[in-house]
């Protein structure tokens, strides 16, 4: 497995971000950035994602930490091809990481890039990385006020996440509240409510991801 | 209640943080920066230790968030002297903003003060407040390996307390692989597991806080 250790490059981020997403179009990838606080539930959602995936589309995996490689490690267990990013401190991926990071993928034309942010509902907000999709991720012991605290993250997404939802009644999640929080910021984006551990959800939103890899 | 919108003064954080430490130990302040990921149970640990404390320590709180006044409300709803910060988009808390927002509160001698990070396991590592306990709260589902991962965050903590132990089985959180990643970065910070849930823990982190104050 690979690790890189790399530093932000500030400013030129838009630039190269615009340049990932044009060249992830004019191969056909769909590239996730996945967004979530610490514990969320990210590289439990990649690896059932894979699970459900496999034989239907083929998966590639950049996993962003501030240090370690315990998620690339099970990427590698289960045969996904993967990069470790590691930032060194800072707070979130940028464009370039995620450029250098698929380069060394050699990623094929029509396939699903997951790109597992640090996890943190600031910073990676702020800062494009050329994906086709902003998925934010909750999780129900996180508490339904989030949308109320973090405006940029849950404002930003196309699409959201809620897992650990056989937990929801032990740790008191209201989904009204969730929803108006999010709502009041986001309009559009889609919303689905899994359990990675009990698989609740998991069917149909990779059936919506498949949907988007045979459309690009 | 008032609320605060601040923007970030770098550079010259260390020496107002410096400012805050001397001033806090001069009047008996016991200051604790409670750092932790969103949703890891900051506001439920403070009203808990608050509602042990009644009558046995004069406390108050500083809530940073970078949006929203829900959990000033709640401790204001408990009568519990507070004061919001809004980072307005930053992701911690700085030295300037908790030096404004004590003078505001017009802290007693030999009370106990709160100050709750905005919830993020990265930025706040980096910036000194002046407080006299650095606090980070982990919880069961965010999983066991958060100190493989926070490497800033779990090395700079004077006290260490995992919530939410009451799930602690049903989430697969195993202690020993905690502790043996909190222990390679830091030796001798106490452990303290809790719930605010179940009320698990609470005295014992109450006492603990209390004798801080006395010995202040």
């Amino acid at each position: 497995m690979e690790v890189k250790v790399m530093k932000s490059i500030v400013g030129v981020n838009q630039e190269i971000a615009d340049a990932n997403r044009k060249q992830f179009e004019k191969k056909g990838i769909v590239a996730v950035n996945i967004m979530a606080s610490p514990g969320a539930g990210k590289t439990s959602l990649i690896l059932a994602l894979a699970e459900k995936l496999k034989n239907k589309a083929d998966i590639y995996v950049i996993e962003g930490d501030i240090a370690s490689t315990i998620d690339a490690q099970k990427m590698e267990e289960n045969g996904i091809p993967v990069i470790q990013i590691n930032t060194g401190g800072g707070c979130h991926l940028d464009a370039n990481m995620v450029q250098v990071a698929a380069k060394d993928l050699d990623i094929r034309d029509n396939s699903l890039l997951f790109i597992e942010n640090v996890g943190n509902l600031v910073c990676p907000a702020a800062f494009d990385l050329g994906e086709s999709i902003r998925l934010v991720l909750a999780s129900t012991p996180e508490g339904h006020d989030k949308p109320y605290k973090y405006l940029g993250m849950f404002e930003s997404a196309d699409m959201v996440v809620i897992n650990k939802m056989d937990v929801k009644e032990y740790v008191g999640f209201d989904n009204e509240i969730f929803y108006k929080g999010l709502r009041s910021l986001n309009e559009k984006a889609p919303v689905f409510e899994i359990s990675c551990r009990t698989g609740k959800g998991i069917d149909e939103l990779a059936d919506w991801l498949k949907d988007k890899v045979d459309a690009g």
